[in-house]
């Protein structure tokens, strides 16, 4: 088996880890000329193929799709992984590039097409196939992060009065360029309302007379609207280990079918996403090293830049405490200490927590208990970095390193105490902000580690010189 | 369709997002005595019986379960989802335990397996059967995070000589509690080495008398080593939107197949690990409820710790600097803000590189390009920040909210130009913190908000003064 013997030729170990590629000699060919390409591409799987296309520029891709045979583009653009579809379609003839949406499965050809800008979409809608027209008016009406703009309407249902031998016929007719019989979709003869899944497995398994409908597991089928958002759907697909789930209207008729691949590229996606929020910043929706200057720059400037307004009250707070500042410049060596412990420990609740919603392990409702939980947690970490932090001072002092000054001591318990005070703070706030995020209706994950910091510092300072001033009123203060 | 009519009568519409429930009696049920538990469970789909079981307290949870068919009990725990798996087989027999584990899918009776407490897998392994002896120990072996701690045995390859009615009559004859048969595995009559994958759509479309390594497409089929990481793996499934992949060693011959419903579950883990490590804490191994106070102490206290002894750095920096902190107490003003900016500017930087590191956007041999886009965005972001800046101070000074001193113009001059190089700082820092961990081997995921913030903290304090010393000799300085 040479494949598979390239296949672990091609491994790198890396410290352990085993990169397996299935394409190792990627690069090479992206260097050859045009027509070698096109000559490769057939024999190359869809996966790897649209990997090469990605590696081309622009130049080469467009010549290279125009050479391609019709098959050929369809089986390409079909991969959700290709990077310049809208693009592509572009420098294509109106005519091919109808045809070419009209081959495609129905859920990928209403992606490309939503890519396009307006006046090619006006251009190539009157060209298509009527049945793609209604495919494309059926599937653009969903949002994004919706079932509906995940499902494909290509799925197989027949009536609950067929035969086994029956529905193996019908499925032998029905061409398919991907691979979507996944399981059989029984529905009433007459409503045509869904009544149950029947995987392939069990049609296999049965006898050619048996009615269809006796042949499926005896159970109501999982089904969803398609308004279902994408992370239940993940989470339905999780919980019962489904390969395909039937979407339906509200009378229980079949609209279409999410498949298990597209839950994986959703999942993918929704993980970048809230990443890239809890990062602090909005979603990329190009690979990092597409994306133009400008574009990065509104991405990352907005969510930076209210951020830097929110945290200038911090400038303000200090403001409001600059006598204190004069006459104790000591307490200012601590502020950087004490308030990215405070955002620190924000951080991780609010990390936490976000997991916590995502999967479902708490619910709304659960709030109250999270904060009792919280409550402890903070006051216990809290004591711990108190802890250090008054030690590092008691020893700065005794070794000679630093002179805190007469009241020593009472620095030390003004930043022990104020560090308590403010991981408590910024554990229980940290952990409360997917709880009030989900609550106005907004993602969990928009909770960033910056904006919890920035809420952390705001209010640490605050906690912090009442510490001070309750500790040191009289002596320094 | 009473069972989708209650689908929609239990959603729940939020804020225009319907949650669909596929189990809303669930807390209503498990009210009911075990008895009346155990008769629902049998009637319940595999899914939402382990909600259930999950639901249950303890005692009711091994009580049902010693109530329960044999079936019904393996049906139960080849889910992972059920979270008291080890605790359920500890309150078994042994001798019933055992058989479970039998009639277990080989890869969930090693997880569960793996669970126990030594003492208890002493004793039970020699009751397994053998078959079962064999598979746990060849799955045991493999670390977790690789193919091999995914992966199951059970699996149907064929030799390539037989013909497609000798394998469908031989699918029919293999018993499967689960619905493994994704896809038929074509192996060398004598040398047992994998060939080809044939799909069961392929298999019922083709002719009965047809050689079955004819009807597979002509195409080596992707596999990997039970070594590859489960990262890896996951790339592979969305690359080639597989529903499962092939196992082999060496010389290619299958040791087990990984399903695609386990990979959803190791990218769920991966996320939920990856947002905790990006939130500064160690990764939970049970539900945010579950963990007790020692243990969630343990998973935040120690990079709590950590990150606390790295800022107290910021404590020795501005000791230094206590010069010119007594000099112009106004530069304390603006500390929180300016390093705040750091931080946040490189938690962007750091989420955007994770991300496409993960992706494979960008690879560790691209980190100059990266580096080289990193520089001009933040030096544009610092700007932008730094004339909101600027502007600030300016207002103040002119409004009379605050009074900067005579040379306010200077101090404006140092916030803006220290905003640049801090946000310029931690953009790249930020960035090329995920290439470093990944090139010394660890994790890029590891690069969490809060070290980022504290690597650019220290740092950024340094610039701070360093460009105050700069600006303002001579005059405050």
């Amino acid at each position: 088996m040479i494949g598979l013997h390239d296949l672990f030729l091609a491994a790198d170990r890396q410290k352990g880890k085993l990169l397996t590629d299935t394409f190792p000699e990627l690069h090479l060919v992206a260097e050859l000329p045009v027509d070698a390409i096109v000559e490769r591409i057939s024999s190359l799987r869809a996966g790897d193929a649209v990997e090469l296309i990605n590696e081309l520029d622009d130049d080469q891709a467009f010549a290279v799709f125009s050479l391609l045979s019709h098959d050929q583009a369809v089986r390409l653009l079909d991969q959700p992984e290709i990077q310049r579809a809208p693009e592509i379609i572009e420098h294509l003839a109106p005519g091919l590039s109808s045809s070419l949406l009209d081959e495609m499965s129905a859920d990928r050809a209403t992606d490309v097409f939503q890519e396009l800008d307006e006046p090619l979409r006006n251009l190539l809608f009157p060209l298509l196939a009527t049945e793609t027209k209604v495919a494309l008016k059926k599937l653009m009406g969903y949002a994004p992060d919706t079932a509906g703009s995940l499902m494909t309407i290509e799925f197989i249902a027949v009536p609950a009065n067929w035969t086994v031998a029956q529905t193996l016929s019908h499925i032998r007719q029905v061409e398919r360029s991907r691979e979507t019989v996944y399981a059989i979709y029984v529905t009433d003869p007459k409503t045509k309302v869904l009544q149950r899944v029947v995987s392939l497995r069990r049609l296999i398994m049965s006898h050619p007379d048996e009615l269809i409908l006796s042949v499926g597991r005896d159970e109501k089928p999982v089904a969803i609207s398609p308004l279902t958002d994408t992370e239940q759907v993940s989470r339905l697909f999780r919980k019962h280990d489904l390969l395909a789930v039937p979407v339906v209207d509200e009378s229980g008729h079949m609209i279409g079918i999410v498949t298990v691949d597209d839950v994986l590229d959703a999942m993918t996606e929704d993980m970048s996403e809230d990443t890239y929020k809890f990062g602090g910043m909005e979603a990329l929706d190009k690979p990092y090293m597409q994306i133009s200057f400008l574009q990065m720059l509104k991405k990352r400037g907005g969510w930076l830049g209210i951020l830097f307004l929110s945290e200038m009250l911090t400038a303000s707070a200090m403001q409001h405490f600059e006598v204190e500042l004069e006459k104790a410049i000591v307490l200012t060596l601590f502020i950087p200490l004490i308030m990215s412990s405070g955002g620190n420990s924000g951080s991780q609740a609010t990390s936490l927590l976000i997991r916590a919603l995502a999967l479902q392990d708490v619910r709304l409702k659960d709030w109250w208990r999270v904060a009792l939980r919280e409550l402890p947690t903070g006051i216990a970490l809290g004591s711990f970095l108190g802890f250090i932090g008054v030690v590092r001072i008691v020893t700065w002092q005794y070794l000679g390193f630093y002179d805190y000054g007469e009241y020593w001591y009472l620095i030390a318990a003004t930043i022990g105490l104020a560090l308590i005070c403010i991981v408590t703070f910024g554990s229980v706030v940290g952990s409360m902000l997917p709880f009030i995020l989900q609550r106005i209706g907004f993602d969990p994950a928009s909770a960033s580690a910056p904006f919890v910091a920035t809420l952390v510092d705001v209010t640490g300072l605050v906690i912090y010189f009442s510490v001070a001033l309750l500790v040191l009123t009289g002596t320094i203060l």
